[in-house]
């Protein structure tokens, strides 16, 4: 593998001195990118894009062609593990993501295998090799996995839906059963998040989109500790590099301090949470990755920049903040305002790190 | 008007000492309910259940004659308001609430009226008289608005919106277009409200179903500024009697000292909140209202019943507490679920009280 060129954002995740704060944006290969949709058009739907390892590569690099990005992130779609263990996984146009079978039972749970990266969703291992032999050692490249939770949702429902009704409904009478399920999909996120790594992924993200959607105490039950189930099990070192691990709970503001008792190295916030109020509560056990609301990215380059120096004045100077917006960038967003906010936080954040 | 036979609930939320904790439920007029289902049909759509005297005070008693609940919630849109100030509320099916005309610029906001109950929204009055009638003093009766952040992300947006990105550009790029907004809606709210208690709501409480989605500065800025602005304008006492105003936050739980600090009576929480851990936030300032999940009215009733255990036993002994859920029933609940749930709250409640 080619000498990283670029470390700042894994040197930021772990913690460690700096020149200024690194930067990527959740879903930077997206549809607010003009040759992102045309690279899809030629891939067909959202699946096979993923399913093909040159466009997967292709999409995952345009956003650095454009921006001073500090990370590139696997394109891939989170729903990828349920995918691989049978339920079959299609898009619907304008319905977003939907399953052809369904979890609902302890059956239907114990019918479901446990899968890995490099046997069961080799094509995503595949594209790992490909963007860090692409990427040249320019920055690092980021890994990443639903979280057991939020793949049970979509898993028992069936796809998508507004309160997870069915999905709660089957943890709180059933919490055997959905414990079943989650420990299978603990074991299978540690085994693909273990076999991007080998396969090159230099930090991972567990993307936990609806763990703020159960109670104080459902969360803790039902998504956290089996996202620390897996940074328990995720490899820690690998070619002589720390492999730092980032959990992400969109809505997880008001659970911060237990976030940060997982052993995970840091934390994505969304813009709800104070980041200056958040990293006293963690204190030094973690990073913090955030937290930009995206839809600022509607605004003006002028607003846009105010944000970035309040966002930074926030955190305060130190180790330990990685730029994020507090969730995925949007389709209706003008690829110049997006530059606009990567450049201020390039521009304006080495006064923090002196 | 009759003398109330039943107080629990304003008492509850005026802080002051109850032989149980009363609980209602958001949106307990709804669709769950057949009989709802069958008064609506008899009325049409949606809206024109609202604007029918008879019908709307038919559909707020009907869980009255069911469940044993200490307060009746007027039946009314949150949508009103803009409504009346001429942008042309319609329902579109399987789409939600939509405008005809939108507010993207000073000029629309100048081109708006203030409006109020009485003059502008007589239907809303008259139901509310109505049903005071028809209560006959056994319940107190809550009248309600929406919020005005939550008020102008569907005039901004014309309708719902995923991620309000349209009406929050128009706050980060036009700050002073979106105070006017928000001030001409804020009078509006305030003198609704007015009129709502003078006709004889006995409490009143602001719906920030938006509020939440703005990151913590703009939540005070934009949402939290105003709620303040419409408590501050509120008749405090009628008729004798104070009438409590509560003040709910989808997604607030990290905003509750700021809320508490409004001079609202009440706040409504979520159920991502520990009701225990928010007490000892706001102290003696405010009582709190909520929290159950609302999907598990989806579970069985013996697991409800535990889970209000746990609230109870989580809020602890004393004043100030309103059972209620963390967001409004919905259409898939079992009614009989729904009986279990307000029966446990009956039930289990008395010994906190002692």
């Amino acid at each position: 593998m080619s000498e990283l060129k670029n470390d700042t954002f894994l040197r930021a995740l772990m913690r460690q001195p700096v020149d200024y704060t690194p930067v990527w944006m959740m879903r930077q290969a997206g549809r607010y990118l003009p040759e992102y949709r045309a690279t899809r058009g030629k891939a067909g739907d959202f699946l096979s894009l993923c399913k093909n390892t040159e466009l997967a590569c292709e999409v995952t690099l345009q956003p650095l062609e454009r921006y001073p990005l500090d990370a590139a992130i696997l394109f891939s779609d989170i729903l990828t593990i349920p995918d691989a263990m049978g339920l079959g996984l299609y898009f619907e146009t304008g319905e977003g993501p939907r399953f052809r079978k369904t979890v609902r039972s302890m059956a239907d749970v114990e019918a479901l295998p446990v899968v890995d990266g490099e046997n069961d969703l080799t094509y995503v291992c595949d594209a790992v090799r490909a963007i860090r032999s692409a990427l040249n050692g320019r920055v690092p490249l980021i890994g990443f996995s639903g979280s057991p939770w939020t793949l049970a949702t979509y898993m028992v429902e069936g796809g998508g839906s507004k309160d997870h009704g069915r999905c709660k409904a089957l943890a709180f009478d059933e919490p055997e059963t959905m414990h079943a399920l989650l420990d299978k999909l603990a074991q299978s996120v540690t085994a693909y998040l273990n076999d991007q790594i080998r396969a090159g992924a230099q930090a991972v993200q567990i993307f936990d989109t609806w763990g703020g959607a159960l109670g104080h105490r459902a969360y803790q039950e039902f998504s956290l500790r089996y996202m620390k189930q897996i940074v328990d099990g995720l490899i820690k070192e690998h070619d002589g590099r720390a492999v730092p691990a980032i959990l992400f709970t969109k809505n997880g503001g008001q659970w911060l301090e237990s976030m940060a008792d997982t052993g995970a190295n840091a934390l994505g916030l969304d813009w709800t949470t104070d980041i200056g109020a958040a990293r006293k509560r963690v204190g030094d056990k973690v990073a913090l990755q955030g937290n930009m609301d995206p839809a600022m990215l509607r605004a003006s380059p002028k607003r846009i920049r105010e944000e970035v120096a309040t966002i930074l004045a926030e955190y305060g100077s130190g180790v330990g903040h990685v730029f994020n917006l507090g969730h995925g960038i949007t389709p209706e967003v003008d690829p110049e305002h997006a530059g606009a906010f990567i450049n201020a936080v390039r521009e304006l954040s080495p006064e923090y790190h002196r």
